[in-house]
């Protein structure tokens, strides 16, 4: 029943740090690595390769930055076939921080962009597979930008880009099951010979379903995190994903266990899941960022209000 | 771009009450019929009509029975269009404490069934509708009951029953949009001359998605709960349907107010929503109540040793 091809990668570490300035201290991430490589996740993204000249280290936790001495002080020790990925901003990484592959802990380097970034997006990857990298290109923000410069950039990738995956990154939460087949399609009818990756976002309670609708329509590549952590509302959650998946590669206990012992205790400390103005954030196809000020804010329960600033945005 | 025939059931109150056993004060229902009247919902299910040979009302708040003088008191003086709906179960009902519609505040009378008790149900709907009811049949554990028997009791349902509707309920919240998919054309393919209902559960954070699924395939009548409360996981959340629905008849925001100003409170009292062992019970299509069971106990994190004995149920 289950497809070889379909290949799992978990983001709780790079998209929950998100929520904490990637501060999440080396035990912790030893506990996740742990876990994701006891139950056979293939890929796991620990954090963001960004320019210390650009990013002060006093400022944000160590994966900002996902110095390789780092990683390696991570997975020391830890039996795992489970590769570690991280991911770059344009504009952000300086790329002769990059080591070669092959002196590096790292095996995949994904490079987020948005549409009008595509150029530099492809020159990034292209430099990255020279030394030796796994790359994918991870289009942000599709509900946003369906026009047609949408497949001008597919193209592209197809054309000149050496990456092996392209991602849908439903960063606002805005997709549900028809408008992902809708994308899932396009680009798989523009990127011949590459893989499909989806990236959900679950501020409607949609990501795992979305997630299941990229698989149906042959995406390959699906993230997702432990206990759905993640920005705002967070992502698809890797238990349900894991829970649904029918490879026996796969056990759910060590994903279990982990919750139990520290995303439990964590999520009384940092707020992430079902929270309704990300809902209202996502079903109006808008960035988080709105929300996430006002739930750190005295008005963090003034739905209404937040609602009705939103309803009113453009209308003057 | 909205479809005239889609009606909204909010059952808030029935489907929240087997968390508290059905004990919601007045004041409290008061002002989720308010909500409810002011957002323009269709219908607001109240409780179960239950007898008191059975149930004790010592043991169990109002609406357990519903009686009609209480109805009275909840809906006394607030403008509505919404009309009132209550559940009745197979064998816990006396059809003679049910006065005829036009003596009774209440509506619509829906008879929850399993495949096996389609015959009672039959009669029982029959009953209500000579009585001046509108009624539906909902299908319970549907997930679980998917054999012959079931085109079986949908053919008796349509060649025997006055049911204006029939209900699909995913009471094991096991139910994904491929296998929703295919209930519906299932049901749609028998129930030439009935209404299809839909009535998730969010164990897999799976309702919302399922009841796009079923719209998209024309199912009409949806249940929905404000803020997901219902029993375990809860329900698919009111407040995301009135946002995908494009009816200008809905207004979010009335929805939006009850759930700052009563259901944030009362999350903290009661627990519903995503919690990993209903997550559990979803995914291996088991009924809940092992898993309510234990979110009582103390070992209510021990996520491993819950899915181990669901993984060893059958086995020996």
């Amino acid at each position: 029943m289950f497809r070889e091809k379909i290949k799992v990668l978990d983001c709780t570490i790079r998209d929950g740090g998100l929520m904490n300035n990637h501060d999440f201290d080396l035990r912790f991430v030893r506990e996740v690595y742990r876990a994701i490589s006891e139950a056979g996740v293939d890929y796991m993204e620990i954090g963001y390769k960004n320019s210390k000249a650009l990013f002060s280290p006093k400022e944000y936790g160590l994966w900002k930055f996902c110095d390789d001495d780092e990683i390696r002080k991570v997975i020391e020790g830890i039996e795992s076939r489970t590769k570690i990925s991280v991911m770059v901003d344009i504009g952000r990484v300086n790329i002769d921080d990059v080591k070669p592959a092959s002196e590096s802990p790292v095996k995949m380097i994904r490079v987020a962009t948005y549409v009008k970034d595509i150029d530099k997006a492809i020159f990034m990857v292209n430099h990255f597979v020279e030394k030796g990298y796994e790359t994918t290109i991870n289009i942000m923000a599709i509900s946003k930008d369906q026009g047609v410069e949408l497949d001008e950039a597919l193209r592209q990738i197809e054309n000149e880009s050496k990456a092996n995956v392209v991602y849908i990154v439903d960063s606002f939460g805005n997709l549900y099951q028809e408008t992902t087949e809708i994308l899932v399609k396009r680009f798989k009818a523009i990127l011949k010979t590459r893989e499909v990756g989806f990236h959900g976002h679950n501020h409607q309670q949609l990501a795992f379903s979305n997630t299941i609708e990229a698989i149906i329509h042959n995406a390959n590549y699906l993230d997702a995190t432990i206990y759905g952590i993640g920005r705002a509302a967070g992502n698809c959650p890797l238990e349900l994903l894991i829970g649904f998946l029918k490879n026996p590669k796969f056990d759910l206990r060590p994903i279990l266990d982990v919750i139990s012992s520290e995303f439990i205790p964590l999520s009384k400390k940092i707020e992430w899941g079902y929270v309704i103005p990300y809902a209202i954030a996502g079903m109006m196809n808008e960035h988080p960022k709105a929300a996430m000020a006002l739930r750190s804010s005295d008005k963090k329960e003034n739905y209404r209000e937040f609602y009705e600033s939103l309803l009113n945005t453009g209308l003057e």
